[in-house]
């Protein structure tokens, strides 16, 4: 009897490019040793589910995972950040797993991503937070002795008349050196911070062309990082990936509650803050580009993620009542939180409006130019939580709904994230037939958001639903079945599923996702009671997060989920968050505007509201109780109703 | 034979204290190791001769000092710092030496050390740079749901209308605790950083009656610490030591050469920093307050001074044309430059107009209240550098003359600063007897400043010195001796004086001594000729510096030193710099008019000025060559210039 190896050989194709590993060493660790760079947008967590590749020979384990289907596992897939080599190995990377120099993600994934903007977010003058000057000083002489100090600033003057400048100690000390040694030409970076500019760093000869920032929307379930290009206001390069703190709690609150259990956020913020270096690291590698140049970060995110990412103590947001210790968190030296851009580059974060409207919605407010409407807006976030904006240039109010993550797949028995095999659209023919989509065209493996959207207002039509969101006996058998007592709608039939079994919606997942689109109605009506204005009264709807861009607008009315408005009033804007950020780094104006915005906006607290829960109770059925809200929906129960003696 | 021991008993008297020390161990050290507090001003390094103490038996190893006369060293004085410990020892400790708590340096010894300042320099209302503000904030409900920091910036707010505030990445993190476990009950501390007023630090509870900060001088031979109460205005405490750089060079040129020939001024930023540090901890320790009580620091101090303070690259002093790398620097955390103060405390230097002309000159001029003055005024700080400023309310110009360190007793054969022994005092009789008056009334060991200002006056008068500077034969033999083809003229003869020798004036001595005063009346006539006025346009004269306060004002102007104003026109003012920092302490208009003043004075630079010399040369003589200057001052060789038919 002999041990096994402690090295193990590892032979990649279709590369053929071998690697030599310790046994225990994951698939994905080795393919990155023998510089073959495969998806991995979680990072090695296993949630994403995009490092597919092949084992063709020799001996792994595999932790399991709900992300590979029966035929592929058949096939000999693993995830390779979930296997560990355990002697020597042949694996085949397939076409789609291998990731090539600038398409790190598909388009499709970006998107579901939220790296995609579909505003612009940028359109104020090209003025960045953070700038660059190169100054070509006359060198002291005795006919003009003024100090190095005061010699810069009086340049730094000419591009930016009143300025009231400051110094870092830091800068202070290499000065002289600095303008020496540069006979007085060098490229002075300042930044805003609060009434003052801050000389940020002086360094020797022109480097004014470059400087880059990032436009940085941290989700609570993913993180998108956009580099962007100062000088040209070009977006260079984005990245994202999952927010590695879910592996403690899909929604926020779970993990302030972990964070106090476990003495403190660290935990979280160094999670965060590891998952942004990672991001801007690849970013730095792929377009080759000088850490050091980048020298600026604005970050959009909701109260709870800034207060993981800075570091403040969140446990005001979850109890009552619900007070952060900070919406506006000044400007800060990048370097304070970890963040591996230049170590004298500046931090900012949009500014929150409570502990339930964050900076993501205050910047993304700015990128749709909210603050510039005449008519009334309606801005809606929808995510775990449904933020909701009411308003135009001149008033603006808000609130968050708790919905809940049954829109992002949980708490639903096939529920699933947007991701590969996910059922994204239904339709129900009339004689009861289920038509799926499901994304990148697989066997389908559950159901995701858009698809669970699709499917109840299928249901409805078609008087599987009844009003109350209760299952009707018109369909045949094989579709409504019953186990351990529940009624069970079945969407894809176990021989046509990846799952080995039946895909079906409960009548409690039903319950859920009503309860979900409620509390964001009630959120949109209780908003509209208190300004005492009507559906009618909303000149747009601008939809914003990864869902928003999927729905079926004419489902969600039937639903009752987005009030009922001419379709065409409805518009799909992508991430604003990350176009939030983007406008504040790329102009002064815009960083402003989303400070005044926060400021403007008034916040309605639902929790403690009467009139939310009337809202609510009301919105619990399809598409409401009061029809009359909702007269384009044709729903069967309106008949009954209607034709009432 | 037997080694001696390594551990040695030291037995001090009158206290009857103990200790054991290690064989080697300083005798100053052994007394501190005993509780016993001497009196050591210059840290141990052997400058001030303050730690005198009696050996009465044992074995010590003593450095060779000029700080003991024989008749000391025969009664078996030492210097405790400069003596080490060989073998078991009783050592007496003379009253003078000791200290008692709240008179650790006469005062004679205080106003010579400069830390007296004769104008209160804190007139202005009561508005400390740094301040503390206690806060009964109403804890959030759901009524009144502002986040923690808002809340505490509202509140400060009430007390600071319009205030930009900032808030360090510290403060935030450990806002919420701070609040909650104080119930919202805070007392907030807030400092003036360029045009934003940062959150320096929150505090559980009521503080706001413990706040303390430090005035500096930092000069270039001694170092002054004033602890100020920022509540009350009233200076708790001072002390004063020598500047340890002293012995890398007299004057500052010398150690910025030392710092270039040494790798950079890493090492001047050491001592300096140490010695505030050392005063400073005497200070906390004498008055039993908490450093972190200490929330900031005001540094007055010639603009070498403050680049070795801040570590910045002092070579641009010294080398044409002359530029310092910055004039104004803005405020520092203390921290940042390792002053022990409380860790967020804020450090502020005052700013520099040039190279020569520091914030020890333009923090005075505000002392002195220059810039509310409607008459013509001179003020004139008479050290090394004899830095004069001409003006009042509405302008200012500027200088320094490179006077050198005759007056401070370098470059004169039996010169001495002013301690103990030294001839402070000289009145010269009808038949040539010469009286003396020495400071501590000691025998003679040289002659200091004032000294040396009285004995030329009172040759000049006794016709002793020509116009021209040069002895004439006009005493007694025993008084004007040749030795090595040199005049020297006695001022104590050898049998009265503790050298051992005659304690004499040589001709080369008289020279540099002129050409020391002509620098100083160049400069302020250049300045008088640069804006076209006249000497009898000036209305006051204020005199700064430790030797300012000791001269004798006829004698000044005999000599052609000062002006010839008359004498009720000239003022005392003492440590003005201090006085400048104290101001600025105090008060933020102070701190603003300080500023103000550096950006309005015109700086003449004197070494590149032809009128300048001109003038020196003419001023090289005594009083000058254009007697009618000086119509006051009768002169012996007025008459003949006079009687000219």
């Amino acid at each position: 009897m002999h041990d096994k190896p402690t090295f193990c050989r590892v032979h990649f194709l279709p590369d053929d490019r071998n690697v030599e590993v310790e046994r225990g060493e994951s698939v994905l660790a080795a393919a990155q040793k023998a510089g073959i760079y495969i998806s991995s947008v979680c990072g090695g967590d296993g949630i994403c589910g995009k490092c597919r590749v092949i084992v063709r020979s020799g001996e792994i384990h595999s932790k399991p995972t709900t992300l590979l289907d029966r035929d592929e596992i058949r096939r000999n897939y693993i995830l390779a950040c979930q296997s560990t080599v355990q002697g020597d190995l042949e694996v085949e990377i397939p076409p789609e797993t291998r990731l090539e120099e600038g398409q790190f993600l598909g388009d499709e994934d970006a998107e579901r991503f939220g790296m995609l903007s579909l505003v612009e977010g940028a359109g104020f003058p090209l003025n960045p937070v953070v700038r660059k000057y190169y100054l070509d000083l006359q060198p002291p002489s005795i006919g003009s002795p003024l100090a190095g100090h005061e010699r810069l600033y009086q340049a730094i003057l000419e591009h930016e008349p009143g300025a009231n400048l400051q110094t870092g100690f830091a800068v202070l000390r290499d000065l002289n050196r600095t303008l020496t040694e540069s006979q007085y030409k060098v490229t002075v970076t300042i930044g805003r911070r609060g009434a003052t500019t801050e000389v940020v760093q002086v360094e020797p000869g022109d480097t004014s062309a470059h400087n880059l920032g990032l436009a940085i929307d941290v989700g609570t379930t993913t993180v998108v990082v956009q580099l962007v290009d100062l000088v040209s206001a070009r977006i260079v390069d984005s990245e994202a990936k999952y927010n590695s703190q879910m592996k403690y709690g899909e929604d926020y609150i779970r993990r302030i509650m972990y964070a106090e259990q476990h003495g403190g956020s660290d935990e979280m913020q160094r999670l965060i803050v590891g998952d942004l270096n990672e991001l801007f690291e690849i970013l730095v590698h792929r377009n080759t580009i000088r850490a050091s140049d980048v020298t600026c970060a604005v970050v959009a995110g909701n109260t709870a993620m800034i207060h993981f990412l800075i570091g403040l103590d969140p446990t005001g947001i979850r109890k009552e009542p619900y007070v952060p210790v900070a919406n506006s968190i000044p400007p800060l030296r990048a370097a304070q939180v970890g963040l591996h851009i230049n170590p004298r580059g500046i931090l900012y974060t949009l500014p929150s409006v409570a502990a339930y409207v964050g900076g993501d919605i205050t910047g993304g407010a700015v990128a749709i130019r909210l603050d510039e409407q005449k008519e009334l807006c309606l801005f809606i976030d929808v995510g775990t939580n449904g933020e909701v904006v009411l308003g135009n240039k001149d008033w603006m109010v808000c609130c968050s709904a708790s919905a809940g993550p049954a829109f992002e797949g949980v708490g639903v028995e096939y529920g699933m994230r947007a991701a590969r095999g996910a059922i994204e659209r239904v339709r129900i023919t009339p004689d009861c037939g289920v038509l799926v989509q499901t994304i990148g065209n697989r066997a389908p493996r559950g159901i995701c958001g858009s698809g669970l959207l699709d499917l109840l207002a299928e249901m409805f039509r078609a008087g599987i639903l009844g009003r109350d969101g209760r299952f009707q006996a018109k369909c045949p058998a094989r579709r409504l079945v019953t186990k351990d007592g529940e009624l069970r709608f079945v969407i894809v039939p176990k021989d046509q599923s990846a799952v080995g079994d039946d895909i079906v919606i409960t009548q409690a997942d039903v319950s859920n996702l009503i309860r979900s689109k409620a509390a964001i109605y009630a959120a949109i009506s209780t908003l509209l009671k208190t300004v005492n204005v009507d559906t009618h009264d909303i000149r747009h709807i601008f939809l914003a997060g990864g869902f928003g861009n999927y729905l079926d607008v004419r489902n969600a009315i039937t639903l009752g989920l987005l009030p009922d408005v001419p379709p065409e009033r409805i518009h799909f804007v992508g991430n604003t968050a990350a176009a939030g950020a983007r406008a504040a780094l790329l102009s002064e104006e815009g960083l402003r505007r989303i400070e005044n915005v926060a400021r403007m906006m008034t916040y309605i607290d639902l929790m403690t509201n009467p009139k939310y829960m009337d809202e609510f109770v009301s919105a619990n059925f399809i598409p409401h109780t009061d029809i009359e809200r909702f007269p384009s929906v044709a729903a069967p129960g309106a008949e009954v109703a209607g034709t009432r003696p």
